[in-house]
């Protein structure tokens, strides 16, 4: 094969498997060429990536050695990317009966879901996740998005069992904000006993869910590796039982009367 | 840029935009370089895309003219990965009490969940759709995939309205299966008046929950153009409500005493 058809097939191929480690006979094999020639292949496109801060091929050496690539986001282009989800929120057409903020149409984006899922995946990028998990129902776009980055399953907590999954775990937690004790399921086979775990959500108040979740998570003894919330509540801070969490945005109380939202950047940080 | 630089940022390109036309000036400048070059290039990306059965790009001419990537599944990679589908789920050890049949590992896994979506999107490719619908919970990955590669958002319709979304539409309907009335929520902004929509879900045992979408989406003057299901219920035949569907798995009720499941391709067919 050709380096330009070469090239082609090799950057399809590490976009769609991040993370997944490749020794380089594969490639050889894949693409009928010698190990030296996939060798300036990857330095062409790690290169390339690097530049466009779509993230890096991780190489190793030796025995078993291969290739890798970590899918990342620039700071400058997820401090952009921010900002636009920033501009896009504070659009007064938002504002809903009750203070609430109309965010559907962007977490149904899936373009823009997964940019969320590449800034979350470079937050996270040096932590050693086996799973994402989730609550229904905004946060799976999200938890997927973040997933298919890490290359980690996607683990779904439910407020109801259901039926065709099994035997379930179910804790009652307190609600943060509104004090309602809910109820939130975890089917047994989902995750295996000892998984460090990564928990995505759309939305943090005082934290009722996050915690809830972590103490489902006690019950399959998983550590939680890093929590991650699009957007927080500016006004809860006192409230929040949780401390260590990483948020893209900050979303101060709606101002009803003069149909106002005011949104900030989160205290997400690049790593 | 140097040619090969120039096919790992097009290729990237693609593959993150599929079904985006792009006039080819956009490219001229992204890569700094002519426009008979980047035409080269798009005939060797076009080339190594369809021999390794990822799609095409479609190239139009004239004042507006440019380059759309459309993403499909070969048939002969769509048949093997349902192949492998059928395989996975034919193990015994899935079986659970009441002959349900856990799949949860499945639709939790983001690059199985992502072939799947190729998959449908292969299937209707060639319909002109606007947004993909789904109802919560397991069909939403589902969506979410296929919605990535046709370009489309994604609308989940509830079984209970969310404060969070504003005023909703709702519908009440007798679930085929069970026979139970339950209830529907679109909310009202989340679909224009008039859009061609392809419902996903997950498994379809008598067609209720589709049955029931549909009425709603009547509300919204949609029309619908397809619909696609991962599995089907193989016993629920005469009793379906819809006939105009695609399903990739067609599985036969669980012989529960000989600890035997039996899983069938769907009666999908690629365009």
């Amino acid at each position: 094969m050709k380096r330009s058809n070469r090239l082609v097939v090799l950057t399809e191929y590490f976009l769609e498997n991040p993370r997944k480690h490749i020794q380089l006979p594969y490639f050889v094999e894949l693409c009928d060429t010698t190990k030296s020639s996939i060798s300036e292949d990857l330095d062409i496109i790690h290169e390339v990536f690097q530049t466009k801060g779509l993230g890096y091929l991780e190489r190793t050496t030796g025995a078993g050695g291969g290739v890798k690539y970590i899918a990342t986001s620039s700071a400058e282009s997820s401090r952009e990317f921010i900002s636009t989800l920033q501009k896009k929120l504070e659009d007064p057409a938002r504002i809903l009966p009750g203070g609430y903020l109309y965010m559907s149409d962007i977490l149904g984006d899936p373009s823009m879901v997964r940019e969320i899922g590449r800034v979350f995946a470079s937050c996270f990028a040096h932590l050693e996740i086996d799973a994402i998990v989730t609550v229904a129902t905004k946060g799976i776009p999200l938890a997927y998005a973040t997933a298919s980055f890490l290359n980690v399953p996607v683990v779904i907590a439910r407020r109801d069992p259901k039926v065709t999954e099994g035997s379930s775990v179910s804790i009652n937690y307190v609600s943060g904000s509104s004090r309602k004790i809910q109820t939130m399921v975890l089917p047994k086979r989902s995750l295996p006993d000892g998984s460090n775990v990564c928990i995505i959500d759309d939305f943090m108040k005082a934290g009722g869910t996050i915690t809830g979740i972590k103490s489902l998570l006690e019950e399959f003894s998983a550590t939680v590796q890093a929590v991650g919330v699009l957007a927080e509540a500016d006004d809860e801070e006192d409230e929040r039982v949780i401390t260590d969490y990483t948020s893209l945005l900050k979303i101060s109380p709606v101002d009803i009367q003069n149909h106002h939202v005011s949104v900030l950047p989160g205290n997400y940080q690049m790593e």
